[in-house]
């Protein structure tokens, strides 16, 4: 028997004791053995804290990206192998697929948002300045850096490599260090995912421990810097949640918790529409995907009352098609619980459900390719109807397997009420083409609900189904769903770091956040900062430029070449009568173009082109007769690494001959590198 | 005796028997009592959620604004019963000015950010659409709605006022109805300031509820939908957030709690410099003011190991011209602490300090204005040196009163290193001119904080200080200061709010939204959406123009015009070498202006001006010779109420003929409403 290892201290480690044995789902076979006895949880949450944070805190947001590329194509590369430990999970071919591809793409998505959506620094500023006074001597920033602890990360059992990847993902690109705790019943796939990450040797040391076997006195350890991630069941949630470490150092605690998320046929989507069908396809692929083991699976589908025998017949259909048997078998559609003791969970949560239900379709297995039940954790699809929707069962009582009850409704505000019922849900789904169905219905359900999937035909063929949390949407739900969020895209990233508000002089501000605030010292001086390099520029340089006057002809000219002849430039008694304008304005198009002409040095330099604005604001109108000029100031510089430019935004203002700003925004700007402008 | 009533269920409620007493915090005489036995805890949370809850929601964000402003005003114009009663509690007229008029400026700043940064409708929209597939048929948007259960505010004895307004203010600006629970000893003044809201009739049935008294069994009828925010002790934070109900229910729980924070003198900060006294000034004023009972007070001083005689010096010198007094005489600088228990608390705080400190100044009161010791609860100024920085009671211990601690330091990192065993702190502050120390200690002392100020020369004279949490900045902390976040703008209005992901086709995600969603459809026809007054707009409404082209000789002609001869647009041979060219390209500002050429309806109409820009960005170049026409689509529409005119943004598109987009961006426009184009 094989004792899975873990991973602590940048060792891997093997208990001393025999273990608890874990068996295969389908033929009860023995597959390894989990144990921690004897581990030091408190040396690996040190060994976190100052070996692994120091080393992701040196890296950039866009190295940490670098990282976990390299970390999802370690796993890509290496999948086979761990396809054929997901089936004795009990995994059919298309949902290791989703656990094992799926969680690469988690990284992968992640490594893409990192390079996109942060700076290629260490700090993220959260918004703009806030100014705190009239003068402009003292503003706020808001700002994001690492938590200086680490994370621990508790996984469920029906995932065992999306689980781990989902949480480390957002956690290394913060720069925080992870210890995870995969579930005992499938952790011999988490070790063997995890043993990849070892091997690839991208992560710097100290950055990722592994616990196979039970936590221990970790949750003793955690301090106010520390965080635990944990998906599984409410109740354990509600254990964790309440441990006085947690409690008493406001320990940020996030709960996934499996919900009795609903599923919405919407009031107008009967028989004969496209959503009827895509309705009761997607009951059927939640009921039956995974066994159902699921925390984002339809555990109730709402149904308007007319239309329940219809979706019923419906779904007796599509379930009778599904094949249940061995997973490693290609004609298998379905396979076997994790485990027995899941199996009877299930069995005890329909038992629970039958005061409030009656069977319409399984409850009974009928038969298996290729396996036996005897053997195997196999509980055969089960579809019930509700019978009495005002009783709790059927918004409470969860049956973690392939269960589903279709609760009739009688309207919007019903198929609402009926939702939230279930105490807050991970996911609600709506299957409805009717605009203003799909805005009451959605609307209602959002405030419990942390994700809503709406399905109409022209969504239909790219949806990625109502079970499928995605990296860039966020992953939670309130009230029983555990009250947490995660993924979200780089929100994600944020539970991970503490936001500080940083107030002070516009000077100090600068300093700190490597942007120019308003009020701090612009730098002017030769040469042109056109003229310099990336690597030449520092935030604060500064161009003031000539002043130019801005005639009646110039306004003229303008709209002949522009062809635009909008009346407040053209026609003076119109633009007076304007409640806006004194007289003719000249386009802001022009304003903008003229102070272009400023600022620009035409001659070739490491300037390389101006791509885009942003939050231009045209302040004042300018009058012919009117003199500009403009102040052009670098703002922000985002290194590119290994392309030769990086990018620098310019605060640019341009102003009259009364000192008032008349045009305000960033220009956008690729500047080659020292390295690229002499080669 | 005057019991002080509670405000529940839209009816002032009279406990039926006598009530604690409170006392005069200066003479000990007797001010009211307080108890809330008899209360329907459970009727008063479903009556919030009932009643309250709709009642708010129907309001939009700018309504709810307006209704801030209103309660601003009218606690505003009865501030001097405030004041008179506010002189009971201790507190000074400077004192009271933080907490009656700084509690009215934070309901006026949010009513203000609530008009310029929230829509003028009821759902917040979370960041841009995320592309799902490749194809733009499955997109998701992230959103808020308002939670649709109860806020329970649990305020701390010190800001009677400001602690109820500052969590009112962001809870009904997100449309969740409040249940104010205050700290009993200071409870007639919170009473008091609750009745003006009352009076003042401007919020909807079942939007406020007080309890004067204890809270009952309350929190056993907490559900998944309301929150908690609670300010006070550590100690009771710990308790409430291990409820039971708050465990089970993942009940947001948020907290404020009196923490051990800091303040730094710069390395190079020493006397001569004008940080070094602005240093002192305000831990000085933080020691004093409120007489220190403020969970962002600063209890330790840290100072650079070699100036900490001279700051002792300048310290005790500072302290000693305070005037200790009656809070109601004009000359006292700091009044009595709230009460004779908490004073009692403070001296066996000091008690235990005296292991690792020594005192520098004060622990006994030497003389009182116009106040006999024996009767109020006086605490003298009292200033401790560190004497054994590695023992734990100075980082740990809170004396919650007149009480700062000095400690050395001997470098950037060790000061850092003593920030951080305060175990997370609300407030840090740093004084200091010098950039590199100012960004260091910043971004050092950044993940165990939930704000620090930087003080230097050119910002002290705005600067807000050291205790002064802003309704635009963040206000919480990590691990020991509660782990929560309070205000922080419209930050703070989301806590009360679930963020939900929704997913799905372009058209449904812009019925649910408001807002266009590319992919979605685009309604073309007559009359050109510039005739349409904000009114007839609809999103999605659109024009696609009729094309240009763009020839050599306009480019020549724009240079001309613009003054902008840059490389690219003038020299072939030049542009052929730039790595982003193939041969000249005309302007991008010649691009945006040829596009409002086309799209621009030129006579009079709704369309007042185009006001700005955002997201732009040039796609692709546009060479001599391009054809370019422009698709323009209402993308959002924002109501100003009573403006004669809302805010109109249009999706606008670029295009050639090749159908690929050069440039991409909304343009921002003013248009009348069809009352005010009509009028």
């Amino acid at each position: 028997m094989r004792l899975l290892q873990s991973y602590v201290q940048d060792r891997w480690y093997t208990a001393p004791n025999e273990g608890v044995p874990l068996l295969d789902a389908t033929t009860g076979e023995l597959v390894a053995a989990v144990s921690s006895e004897g581990l030091d949880f408190a040396a690996a949450l040190e060994h976190a804290r100052s070996v692994g944070g120091p080393a992701l805190r040196a890296l950039t947001f866009h190295e940490r990206a670098g990282v976990l590329k390299a970390l999802g194509q370690a796993i890509l590369e290496k999948k086979d192998d761990l396809y054929a430990l997901s089936t004795r999970t009990g995994a059919t071919r298309s949902d290791s697929w989703i656990d094992i591809e799926g969680g690469a793409g988690v990284l992968m998505s992640y490594a893409s948002k990192g390079r996109r959506e942060l700076p290629n620094g260490t700090v993220f500023l959260d918004g703009d300045p806030e100014p705190l006074d009239r003068k402009g001597a003292f503003s706020g920033q808001h700002l994001y850096v690492p938590l200086r602890g680490a994370a621990v990360h508790i996984n469920a059992f029906n995932f065992p490599c999306w689980g781990m990847l989902e949480k480390l993902a957002p956690a290394l690109l913060a720069g925080v260090p992870a210890i995870v705790k995969p579930a005992s019943q499938t952790a011999y796939l988490t070790e063997a995912a995890f043993r990849l990450i070892v091997e690839s040797d991208v992560l710097p040391a100290g950055a990722v421990q592994l616990v196979c076997g039970s936590v221990g006195d970790l949750f003793d350890h955690l301090t106010g810097q520390d965080c635990v991630g944990f998906t599984g069941s409410a109740r354990t949630a509600r254990q964790l949640r309440a441990h006085e470490s947690v409690v008493a150092n406001s320990v940020r605690f996030t709960a996934e918790a499996d919900s009795l998320n609903c599923s919405v046929l919407g009031p107008t989507s009967g028989p004969g529409t496209p959503e009827f069908d895509l309705y009761l396809d997607e009951v059927v692929k939640e009921m039956t995907m995974k066994a159902g083991q699921k925390c984002t699976a339809i555990r109730r589908a709402l149904v308007p009352a007319p239309l329940v025998d219809a979706a019923l017949d419906g779904l007796r259909d599509r379930l009778a098609a599904v094949t249940v048997g061995n997973p490693a078998s290609a004609e298998v559609q379905m396979g076997p619980l994790a485990s027995t003791a899941q199996r009877d969970e299930v069995r005890d949560a329909v038992e629970l459900l039958s005061g409030a239900t009656k069977v319409v379709y399984g409850g009974e297995l009928l038969s298996l390719v290729d396996a036996d039940a005897a053997k195997g954790a196999f509980f055969g699809p089960t579809l019930l109807l509700s019978t009495d929707a005002d009783r709790s069962e059927v918004h409470e009582v969860e049956a973690f397997g392939p269960v589903s009850t279709v609760v009739p409704y009688d309207s919007i505000d019903d198929a609402v009420g009926l939702a939230a019922r279930g105490g807050g849900s991970l996911v609600a789904s709506v299957f409805s083409a009717d605009p203003d169905a799909v805005r009451e219905l959605t609307l209602g359900l959002a405030s419990h609900h942390g994700r809503i999937l709406v399905v109409d035909e022209t969504s239909a063929p790219s949806s990625t189904g109502h079970g499928s949390p995605l990296p860039n949407l966020v992953h939670g739900g309130p009230g029983r769903a555990g009250g947490g969020e995660e993924l979200g895209g780089i929100r994600g990233v944020l539970h991970y770091m503490q936001r500080t508000a940083v107030q002070g002089s516009p000077d100090a501000l600068t300093a700190i956040t490597g942007r120019f605030v308003a009020g701090a010292e612009r730098r002017t001086g030769e040469p042109h900062p056109f003229r310099r390099t990336f690597d030449e520029l520092s935030v604060g340089d500064t161009l003031v430029t000539g002043s130019r006057s801005i005639s009646l002809d110039d306004i003229e000219r303008f709209a002949d070449l522009s062809g635009d002849h909008f009346y407040a430039h053209m026609d003076e008694e119109a633009a007076k009568k304007s409640p806006i304008f004194k007289g003719r304005v000249a386009h802001g198009y022009f304003v903008l173009s003229a102070a272009a002409g400023l600022f620009v040095w035409p001659d070739p330099g490491p300037v390389l082109a101006n791509y885009g604005l942003e939050h231009l604001r045209f302040v004042q109108p300018v009058y012919p007769g009117d003199e500009l000029h403009v102040v052009l100031t670098c703002k922000e510089k985002s290194p590119r690494h290994g392309a030769g430019y990086g990018e620098v935004s310019w605060d640019t203002q341009v102003i009259n001959q009364n000192d008032e700003v008349v045009a305000a925004y960033d220009v956008l700007t690729m500047v080659a590198t020292t390295d690229a402008a002499n080669g």
